[in-house]
């Protein structure tokens, strides 16, 4: 599949930055929060033609669900049925993606882009099933590469659709049981570096549990060490339903011109293949938070990126995607509203 | 001056931690967010004599505007008239404190603790002044023991006011050219650090002014240096008329048993005064961000403190206190309504 993603230009950055720059503090005063403001009135100003006033609509949280075959390895502390469990909570609205969505104003819908047992009709739950679980990455690749693609197209859809229904920021969050391994060897492959350095906690498991999880990943990659370097390949090894389909979402997000707010270690490794299929994708990226996951702070690193949040959060879900959109509604306030030196009769002396 | 302050207790913390643990969730997932969520529950626990349910009222930000001397000195990008400029924005809505309160959901009040030229009385600022500004702090006190303590009177009404209103939880933020100035001497007073050590670049100095600024409270650390002990003299000798009134209203919100937000570098230096008082404060208190100011997470290591962002704000304002609200309100939501394994019928593998 090919993703047509325009890279931002930057048409407008002087008029954004002497915009942001009259407002009434001291230059570059409000850190992080102009650097986001710079970041999407570039984006919107390629799309609308305009900078004078920034929009962030309808913000849309998408939960894709999957389950791993590696699970059954003993990589995590809970088993695959806690996938579907979690799904139905997500569906029931009990889970911390669920408070968090409805408290700060996201638009939340949930994906089964292939668990276990398929979610019962009466939960709002959106079929994309790829499957019921993958093949254990480290005996098999996870899926064909077929597989990935029709996880690409349903994606992109999916993404379309919400954009037509007048969002313009989309963020994704995952659930899967063994997530964290197949996201460690996504790393591991993309950065070349040791399982050593890639696996971690995940939700919380022991030492031995750790091990486990290196002695997996360490032989996926030696299994499918001929197929890492192309990155539909890598996907088909080491991904999962909801990495895959992430990564999909992403690209057709950036596709459509949309801001696109990444949450911790499992987005952040659909991210990096993201950027490997269409490195323009990372334009439209944000990143939350870093997470405490050990991985996260070198995957974003490697990117290059400076996270919003630091909160030690290891929940997944998108959580940290989802406590980041008030700071980036702050950054979109602070652009439109603050006054400037001149409206505010105030001694610019900068 | 007197602070009846209550420790927090930990009577209700087995309760708490067991509820918060009960969460469909992995243990500590959550990071800072449940770390917040308990601090909040056992203040209310104690103050409710329940923990079932928590609520953030009526969050209000007081901004507190003072003069300094010391800005004749040649200690800031800008001239003491740019305080009562910022003042009219602020009471205006055009300033970047503004534009939080309103994307974030804070009551803003506007204080004059003594500011150049007392502003008209059209604009909504409470008046509060302890003079028109201090003695330069390298010269002579500041203000006088007397000016001190009337100072905290008035803010210890104003925070027994917005209790009474139904407020909750306050944070503070300040206006004053020269104030970093204040706050660098107050912190090195303290910690017993030279001034290389606490002066920073505030809103954004030359190599030239931040020389002058370490000059200046070199000789002001020298002049005061018999007085510095005691918190009350500290304060005469070092503070400005907004830093005693933010210290004077944080003691109050304490024993209020109010929720504290702490702002960045200059509210960090009146907390850490505010401790010194009365050490029982600092279990009220929530430190929002670290600042872009060099000396701030020195500050905040002494106080043992973690705070919740870092997006290299230096501003002041209140801002980086405002812009951690949805986060506060995120921990008390999450605590109140997300799920327990039982309710969701989640395996509960921890």
């Amino acid at each position: 599949m090919k993703y047509a993603i325009t890279m931002v230009n930057t048409h407008f950055d002087e008029k954004i930055q002497a915009k942001i720059d009259g407002k009434t503090k001291p230059l570059g005063a409000l850190g992080q929060i102009e650097v986001i403001a710079k970041k999407i009135a570039a984006i919107q100003g390629m799309v609308t033609n305009q900078i004078d006033s920034l929009a962030i609509n309808q913000p849309t949280l998408i939960v894709f669900a999957g389950d791993h075959g590696v699970a059954s390895e003993g990589v995590s502390i809970a088993p695959s049925e806690v996938t579907g469990q979690m799904v139905a909570n997500f569906a029931t609205g009990g889970a911390a993606i669920n408070v968090f969505c409805r408290q700060l104003g996201w638009q939340l819908s949930v994906v089964d882009a292939g668990i276990l047992h398929e979610p019962p009709a009466q939960l709002k739950v959106t079929n994309q099933r790829l499957g019921s679980i993958t093949e254990p990455l480290h005996q098999a690749p996870a899926m064909t590469l077929a597989t990935v693609e029709h996880g690409f197209v349903m994606a992109r859809d999916l993404v379309k659709n919400i954009k037509q229904k007048g969002s313009n920021l989309v963020a994704f969050g995952e659930m899967g049981i063994g997530n964290t391994t197949s996201a460690s060897a996504i790393m591991a492959a993309i950065m070349k570096l040791s399982p050593a350095e890639t696996v971690g906690k995940g939700t919380g498991v022991s030492d031995d549990i750790m091990a486990k999880k290196q002695q997996v990943v360490t032989q996926a990659l030696k299994l499918h060490r001929n197929s890492l370097n192309d990155p539909w390949q890598l996907l088909a090894c080491l991904g999962g339903f909801e990495i895959v389909q992430i990564t999909g979402a992403m690209l057709a997000a950036a596709e459509q011109s949309m801001h696109i707010l990444i949450d911790g270690f499992i987005c952040t490794a659909a991210a990096m293949v993201a950027v490997l299929i269409n490195p323009a994708v990372k334009d439209y990226m944000i990143f939350a938070h870093c997470s405490g996951e050990q991985g996260h702070h070198k995957m974003l690193k490697w990117l290059g990126v400076e996270p919003l949040l630091n909160l030690g959060l290891r929940l997944g879900e998108g959580t940290g995607a989802a406590l980041a959109l008030p700071l980036i509604q702050a950054s979109v306030a602070f652009y439109n509203d603050m006054a400037s030196f001149e409206q505010a009769e105030v001694t610019n002396v900068v």
